[in-house]
């Protein structure tokens, strides 16, 4: 470590997820636990995803950070967790072949670069958190050679960004809410692999490519603080469209999939417009898109 | 009567009404019993008003109706109900002038001419159905010398139209859901007369004059049949707003009125979102109105 002049790296590339039973609200703004289960596909990493090189080196002298060729700052609370619960798990690191060797006690000491790139608008509704906070996990993760398992890792993701959890894993994954205090069982699980429903296409219409007016971290909290109908669709709606979500996807029944899909995303948006003051996601155009998918569905359900 | 040339008229002029804690549900589709109290407020009668002449003369052959100049169909359930309840409570009517007698037992011989005029758009949200029927019912009653109290007359114009009830009365009225079976106890009653809060102004801004894609009565029909978070704001939300806004229309206490009805009413249209398939009451101009109205309730109660 005298040599102040080598720099490892690390680059991995995540997709985003859409969910399909809605994440929208949370029983620990620190910790990032939700009030409810979710459901989400992971797209295909080919599409919209985000890509992250994460470096280090004994020549830099503090984290930091470039979102799509811009320095952001890293003092947030969600970038201090993540690189702080990585940190923690950080091992021996080996690299023969350019003479370099970390040890586990060494990393506290050392900074990261991270440049993060997303091939798709970011806060525009498309989950670029999700798979920035999984990038940013998943990379740091390799760089440190922390050991943990994928599971383990979404947790850790999931105090970047609650939704982060469900993009380390392909296919379907279901975020458990848990119910630990200290979130320790608030993980993504996978339901199904990439591989389990070839045929479903998901195709992503950009409406519009504007940040939203309200971060879903803000839209949230002021949901849970003044929407009555939210509490009741987390506790009495959400736990039985799991179930028959998971029930859909195992048998891949598309009318039911597609059925509870927009079902599901109307009613979070109905939850939005139940805030005070209200929150508005969708615009005309949208509005004109959601009648037509709901015009598919039912010919897909009478006609499958 | 054996003279065939006389007739009658009676001209009334009903205002349209503007529900503050919404209607939306019905627990019964024939007599129009609702699933929840509702309360509004009664626009002035000089502003968005119907203007119905009805007209009785041995020589007409037909029961018959034009609205805004054009002759329409009385056969639906709900002009039948109205005409039958009010033909039933007809009394005897002596115009000494004109040298008229009608008889109790002749009103189920004679037909009536109905020509009814609204000084706004018309279905395009703006309760023209409401002005409609309760002006019905109250000149029709006029005209048969009915002797009913409004409270009695209300549950009849509720039959032709729910919000009907809450016109036959100015100022603050609730609509009382009832609990009987037969509808006997759904009836208007009002809260304050239209001098209480003189210096209270109600704006109507007309976003589309447009008439609505999806009428209010397949719309909460499908509401009922497909939403979950109906059924929790008509049993757990509204028994609680209803109190709220006796209580704020009593103090004449502005914020919590004008709180209180923003929720309401996006909860209304939240409730419409969740339904299947969705219906949008609002578009983006709309959407801007709202979020408006939301600031001046802020700054209104921060400032009162």
């Amino acid at each position: 470590m005298a040599n102040k002049n080598w720099i490892l790296m690390v680059t991995a590339q995540t997709p985003t997820n859409i969910a399909v039973i809605k994440y929208w609200g949370k029983r620990d703004e620190t910790l990032i636990l939700p009030i409810n289960d979710s459901i989400s596909v992971t797209l295909d990493p080919e599409h919209l995803c985000t890509t992250t090189t994460v470096a280090v080196s004994p020549s830099f002298e503090s984290d930091k950070m470039w979102l799509n060729g811009k320095e952001i700052s890293l003092a947030g609370g969600r970038y201090q967790s993540c690189l702080r619960e990585i940190r923690s798990r950080a091992n021996d690191v080996e690299d023969e072949e350019k003479g370099i060797s970390i040890k586990k006690q060494d990393w506290d000491k050392l900074h990261v670069h991270i440049a993060s790139f997303n091939n798709f608008p970011t806060a525009a509704g498309l989950a670029s958190s999700a798979a920035g906070f999984a990038c940013l996990v998943y990379s740091l993760a390799k760089l440190m050679n922390v050991k943990e398992e994928q599971g383990k890792l979404s947790a850790i993701a999931r105090q970047g960004s609650g939704s982060a959890c469900r993009s380390l894993f392909g296919g379907f994954v279901k975020w458990i809410m848990g119910n630990e205090a200290n979130g320790s069982d608030s993980m993504a699980v996978q339901l199904a692999s990439e591989t389990h429903w070839d045929d479903l296409v998901i195709i992503i219409a950009v409406v519009s490519s504007r940040q939203k007016e309200t971060s879903s971290t803000s839209g949230m909290r002021e949901s849970v603080d003044t929407s009555p109908l939210l509490h009741y669709r987390s506790k009495e709606v959400v736990p039985k469209r799991i179930l028959q979500m998971e029930e859909a996807i195992k048998t891949r029944d598309f009318p039911s999939f597609a059925k509870l899909t927009c079902t599901d995303s109307n009613q979070f948006h109905a939850v939005c417009l139940d805030t005070s003051p209200p929150i508005f996601y969708m615009n005309d155009t949208s509005h004109r898109q959601v009648l037509l998918l709901s015009c598919f569905s039912v010919l897909l359900i009478t006609t499958l």
